[in-house]
């Protein structure tokens, strides 16, 4: 049997970005980039005040070159202009005067630093924005409340590379260099067919034998979660001319996800109808717990879509909810990632380390992948294993927020020892 | 000025679930539980096998009450049934025999341990499923491999609670009782209206003291990230009448997020139009670097939507664009998640705490929100701030998977101290 690392290298070496597509920025959000992003500008564009406040010679304040009247400490300027926002100063700053500017607008020729209006009175003249603006303080540095200009973004610069996930401040980013239009890799189709002669459609009450299919409903909640286009094939049943022609409709998908019928199960029938198909083994087995039965393949061959000859990833998941659920996180999870353009080192599942919350003794030689709480407590994150029932327990799941990992070995593991998790989204 | 605690405080006051809808499980995914959910059934409905393999009875193998055909050491039974998936056991198990069992099934009366299937062989007879079994293994204990009625969930337990996110997993066990609908919370609507002079629509070239308009997309995509039904309002004016009108389609929504207009600039129109407007402000002005000039108010009455006779939650969010993502996250996404039904005490931009990569200096009073990157090492994480221009500098955001939290008080942090942070979605 392999390894989870070696599962994980195997499923990688088949996984490649899917052509990239333009989309409108709208559209973009959580999409990868197929692009760099250089800027059009800098930014900001010219010297910009940060505040509302007085653009101001800073030589006026510490030579005391302005005109005192009879104010106790205080400094006296001129306003000769007031600048505000989406407007540019027409003059220039003379020792003696100030300019009224407001956040963001373009400090005035002349002037070096900017003294916040909440540091200053001002009375102006009758209908007028002019006139003779008080200042409390007298601490004034060049440069102060001034962002000189492409302090942030350089004209040229990269400012966002391909493969980048793109999030709220990605979004910020291509706006403010003027993208309407972005190139992002293309949304894998991922297919879902749970498999089993004992499953029912939710809302029937199972009969004798029978259990209701939850598989199915989770795995495309799992792609959509990751917003895959998911293709819903409905249940399979062991019956090979049903599953071939559910399992080649799954095959035009960039992904196909089977539960159910890769074990050792006289019925478990997915195997051979997929050597049948012509989908080549990878793998089959994995040491881990749960997961232990997971089939993994390639489809060859071209796709509907002309401009994508990738084939089609075979995953074959255990029918257990929770080694489903594992399985997924572990292997499909990443190799969807990686279909959707994400940087081949960060496609894999997120890891964390944290402290033990309490003793935990692993009885299987295989890695195991326990249900459990991560709480980001003050001193540092602690994991709490919950208490689950193994891998038809999908109720246990549902108290996890992570998946502890503990590697292969049986082994008892002290409270206040660090291990590795994947937080779950 | 209040504090961040305080202004959170006072949002949340405001922010209440959205009347409740019945929605189907497959649209259910990332909304919030807004009933208990309890079992129809046990899981599993009966003891059943945990693997592939052969229900027996364990006293055959330790009192030797079994047939020797000549093996070395091994244990031989005679196999009286098979039992696929979605069958049930017909016969009993009697000592000297065996039923073949598939995972998930029904453990046959009399047998009280099931051995793996790969833990023996079987010959079976010319054309019959029936035949003798050959184990390997005669270490079988009473309960192997048995997953006992309702171990997992009992009939009519609470397995899922008001309030709780559906992720994956509650979608299986959602499934697996049963639900093909459920009732959530309802889905807000939050209208985004980015205000300035300075503002141009992506696409074009900013000219002199002019800007793209960075906020309104990038709102809009922190809206959608949470799923919320986004109002795109275009840009605001700093005119009054068009503002007004504006803000006036805003308030038919649950949220309405403003940007630009609220600091001291002689523009900043936004308070005077929402008060005219009825908007009453909770507060104005929060302790904290960036986003100290957010605004906060409530506007009373009743909606189109005649079940939901909640207020509309008002922000105006400063100008500059990590400003207002700052302030999005830690004021306006707590309350809609709450809006969408979240728990209260979790409806809390998420918190961890970190070791500092590098020594750190505080130079304002205020709270400050530093973006940064959160190393997940094998040590337990790390944080580093990164290099970043001010709120100004939304290319520095996109470089952070975090907020840095310093609290108020100007200090130098040196590294290896510990402290809180935001991480980011």
């Amino acid at each position: 049997m392999i390894t989870v690392e070696q599962a994980t290298e195997y499923v990688a070496q088949y996984a490649w970005p899917k052509v990239p597509q333009s989309v409108p920025l709208e559209d973009a959000l959580n999409r990868f980039l197929a692009e760099d992003i250089f800027s059009d500008l800098d930014v900001p564009p010219n010297d910009q005040s940060l505040v509302d406040g007085y653009a101001v010679r800073a030589t006026d304040f510490s030579q005391r070159v302005f005109r005192e009247k009879g104010v106790e400490g205080g400094v006296e300027l001129e306003v000769v202009e007031e600048v505000t926002a989406g407007n540019v100063p027409a003059s220039r700053v003379e020792s003696g005067r100030a300019v009224r500017v407001m956040t963001g607008v373009r400090v005035p020729d002349g002037a070096d630093a900017v003294v916040m209006v909440e540091e200053s009175s001002w009375q102006r003249e009758t209908g007028l924005p002019l006139g003779v603006v008080h200042f409390n303080t007298r601490e004034v540095v060049v440069g102060q409340n001034i962002m000189p200009r492409a302090t942030s973004v350089r004209y040229g610069q990269l400012v966002l590379s391909c493969g980048k996930r793109i999030r709220p401040a990605e979004i910020a980013v291509l706006a403010q260099v003027g993208r309407t239009d972005v190139r992002v890799f293309g949304r894998p189709q991922v297919a879902v067919l749970p498999t089993g002669n004992e499953l029912v459609d939710g809302g029937f009450v199972p009969g004798p034998g029978k259990i209701r299919n939850t598989n199915g409903p989770m795995l495309i909640a799992c792609g959509r979660q990751l917003d895959a286009d998911v293709l819903d094939l409905g249940i399979g049943r062991d019956e090979p001319q049903q599953l071939r022609n559910l399992i080649e409709r799954g095959l035009s998908a960039d992904v196909l996800v089977l539960s159910g019928g890769v074990s050792a199960g006289t019925l478990d029938l997915v195997p051979a109808v997929l050597e049948e198909l012509k989908v080549r083994q990878v793998f089959h087995k994995v040491s881990m717990k749960p997961g232990k039965p997971l089939w993994f393949g390639i489809a060859g061959g071209n796709k509907d879509d002309s401009n994508d000859d990738r084939s089609t990833l075979v995953f074959g998941l255990p029918g257990n909810p929770v080694s489903s659920f594992v399985c997924f996180h572990l292997f499909v999870r990443p190799a969807i990632r990686r279909l959707c353009g994400q940087a081949a080192g960060e496609a894999a599942a997120p890891k964390c380390s944290a402290l033990l919350a309490h003793p935990f003794e692993v009885t299987t030689d295989r890695a195991t992948y326990h249900p459990a709480w991560i709480d980001w407590s003050e001193t540092g994150p602690t994991i709490a294993p919950v208490l689950w029932h193994g891998s038809g327990d999908s109720r246990g799941l549902a108290d996890a927020n992570a998946l502890a990992i503990f590697p292969e070995g049986a082994r008892y593991y002290e409270a206040g020892q660090r291990i590795f998790c994947h937080p779950l989204d």
